[in-house]
């Protein structure tokens, strides 16, 4: 009965008190409510809105539905990093081990790929023998012994979370920014850091398609976690085109290893120089952003980057010889090159259409039980607005057949175009600064 | 996958098309699409509401469910009758027996009450023997015999809506004008009449509370009815104070009784006066309102309204004296008069709540299973704007126990006030030109 009228008051565009929030989520995690109820209210939700306080509210519910993480004893401003997803996004594995580098404690819980974006811990475990699963004492003394963990999620963490997502997923009702900032903000505070920095992605390759909506998503994510007394930061994160030029598990963690090494490709190192002084910053290594970015830079070039990224492995239980020994990962057995039909400049003009290939090669998912192949992926061998001769190889694609390999390719195809007049570049990555 | 893409169209405010319609409530009846995905659909179609093509759909859909019963075999224009509802409303038990008595053929199906509002069904089971229950054939055959039955749904009725309306019922979706429309007229084509007269209340006593959203309900049903091919009536009436004196099962037949013999309270006449014209040519028997009001008049005075409704009772297998000795009926043991404490002008302010005396004193449902008590009810023996002087006796309660009798008087005493100065007249009752 009282549950009705909380769905009525959203219903009629009005604004729901704390306590009503909470009885929702705990009458629902207990079973108490049904889901014809909750997804009621999810469409009132998702057509009326909510306002800052009641996403707070909504959050700290969903947090509470399970454990929170508590990373006391590690010392120093725990960093968590968050991205709302892409297209070839391999931030975490290249940002995380430098900002280890640089003094910042990173205990990070990821996620996996789900439709056409990939997800860290997939990335991680084609690093052979790498295990995601720790338990939380294994999780907390890897990060004071060395730095730096990243692992899955666990079970008791947001479990309101993780009933509401699913039903949002059949009900229409997963595209609201209410509903995304709340499940991403819960998983955030449960996970107990006391630093989130934000990668907040736009674009065709992206959930948010404009950029202005990607900016209050991230303005309505800072505002939670500092109700919720975190120190907040955002990058706002261009997903028109793929991040660098893999796509794909393995190839993805090799071109992170490229990276730390001292190697990104222009558009990787143009997102790091935004991120990581926020991130150290965040952990407090330095109140100056241009000095922990050269901080981020002598991480790289001295290779101390790099040896965290290999302790970390080694903690992990993978095998560290990947870093020098690419052939060490999962390889596909089909290799197909695609070529320019005409000459021009390249156009992505779908960029999720290039991450689709990666689902279709078997190397991402429709549903979250899906086993996937991680040796599978597409490498653009030129980027958006890139000069274009006819013959040109465009991208060489990774797959198990030579079947799947002309799919993908047929995909990327229409997801590209080569024009006679060179493309406006649109490249927008910038903190949020508010 | 394709049920999603049809709520999150009309969740983005689009027309569904009428296949879109007919597999949401083909795969519904059928169990193939769950409770939590249609009461999503039903609150996005809450609030961005839905056109006149897509509520005729809807309708269709609903009534074509289940089975639709032909009346072809009756002869004459088979008028049905439809009040969304109100306070003392007995119309249908004073006009069907008058319309029939002027060679219209009512082959009705009527529902029983819910929450403040009494239900035909219930008051009809007041007289001993009663049945509410007659086979198709016997209701046809009943029909073309006397001119007249009044039955329960049949369970094969538009099987959708009964679906639909359990759903709403506990989603907050209940007062939509689209899904209120498509219910009542899905139930009404079913029942197979070639012609729909309704009576659309507005008030404190009805569902619609102002008379402009009353006048939209009734527009988009006789919307929907021609659109199905059927002569479409509709007249607004106005329930903002119960309709005559008797507000409960066994004394409102009691009073539609006395109105067949001549005695009907003004505001009733008042009803009678605009309602049975419409009725009387929806059926064919003649083309001038005039006549038609002189037409029911004289079956009035002339006492075929009384003998067809003795002729249902027979026919229903009630007990016919009902009609010449009240004290058949059954009686409550508790009587209790409500007196004045002051002088003045009776307003009633809240007439659902007198509706609501009536469920306090066990004569109304709160579920749609409860079992009532067809004695107990309330007699207003001054009405709205009328002249009280402080010690006047105001009500008569009609109750199972002191106790039960002691609430409802509280709650009538709620919903009326007593006022210096006369309070205009605030009756609307009109049919609706169009």
């Amino acid at each position: 009965m009282s549950f009705i009228h909380t769905i009525e008051k959203k219903r009629d565009g009005g604004k729901l008190t704390g306590k009503e929030i909470r009885d929702f989520i705990t009458g629902y995690v207990s079973g108490g409510i049904p889901d014809y109820q909750v997804s009621a209210l999810l469409m009132a939700v998702y057509l009326n809105g909510c306002d800052n306080e009641e996403i707070f509210e909504l959050t700290m519910a969903m947090a509470e539905s399970g454990d929170i993480m508590d990373l006391k004893s590690i010392p120093g401003i725990k960093v968590d990093k968050h991205s709302t997803g892409g297209v070839g996004d391999k931030v975490t594995l290249i940002a995380a081990p430098v900002a280890a580098a640089c003094g910042v404690p990173v205990a990070k819980m990821s996620g996996r790929g789900l439709g056409f974006t990939g997800g860290t811990l997939d990335k991680l475990e084609a690093i052979p023998g790498f295990s995601v699963s720790l338990t939380e004492d294994e999780f907390i003394s890897q990060v004071k012994n060395t730095g730096l963990a990243i692992i899955g999620q666990t079970k008791t963490l947001a479990p309101a979370d993780k009933l509401l997502y699913a039903l949002r997923d059949v009900t229409g009702t997963v595209e609201s920014i209410p509903l995304i900032a709340s499940s991403i903000m819960s998983k955030k505070i449960a996970a107990g850091s006391d630093a989130i920095v934000l990668e907040v992605t736009h674009g065709t390759g992206a959930f948010m398609k404009d950029e202005e909506k990607a900016c209050a998503l991230a303005k309505i994510m800072l505002d939670i976690g500092r109700r919720a007394g975190l120190k907040m930061k955002a990058v706002i994160t261009d997903m028109n085109e793929p991040l660098g030029h893999a796509i794909g598990n393995s190839i993805e963690v090799i071109e992170a290893i490229e990276a730390l090494k001292g190697n990104a490709p222009p558009d990787v190192y143009e997102v790091m120089e935004v991120i990581l002084p926020e991130i150290i910053t965040a952990g407090g290594v330095t109140d100056s952003r241009e000095k922990a970015w050269e901080l981020a830079c002598e991480a790289v070039s001295s290779g101390k980057a790099l040896e965290s990224f290999r302790n970390m492995i080694e903690a992990q239980h993978g095998d560290p010889d990947v870093i020098d020994d690419y052939s060490l990962f999962p390889q596909s057995p089909v290799k197909l090159e695609v070529y320019a039909v005409r000459s021009g400049y390249l156009c992505v003009s779908d960029c999720a259409g290039i991450g689709e290939c990666v689902k279709l090669l078997g190397g991402g998912r429709v549903t979250k039980e899906q086993k996937i192949d991680l040796s599978v992926g597409l490498e653009m061998k030129i980027k958006h607005s890139g000069r274009v001769m006819k013959g040109d190889c465009l991208a060489e694609i990774y797959a198990r057949s030579d079947h799947e390999a002309e799919s993908a390719k047929n995909r990327f195809l229409e997801s590209v175009n080569i024009a006679d007049d060179e493309p406006a570049g649109n490249r927008l990555i910038y903190s949020l600064d508010d």
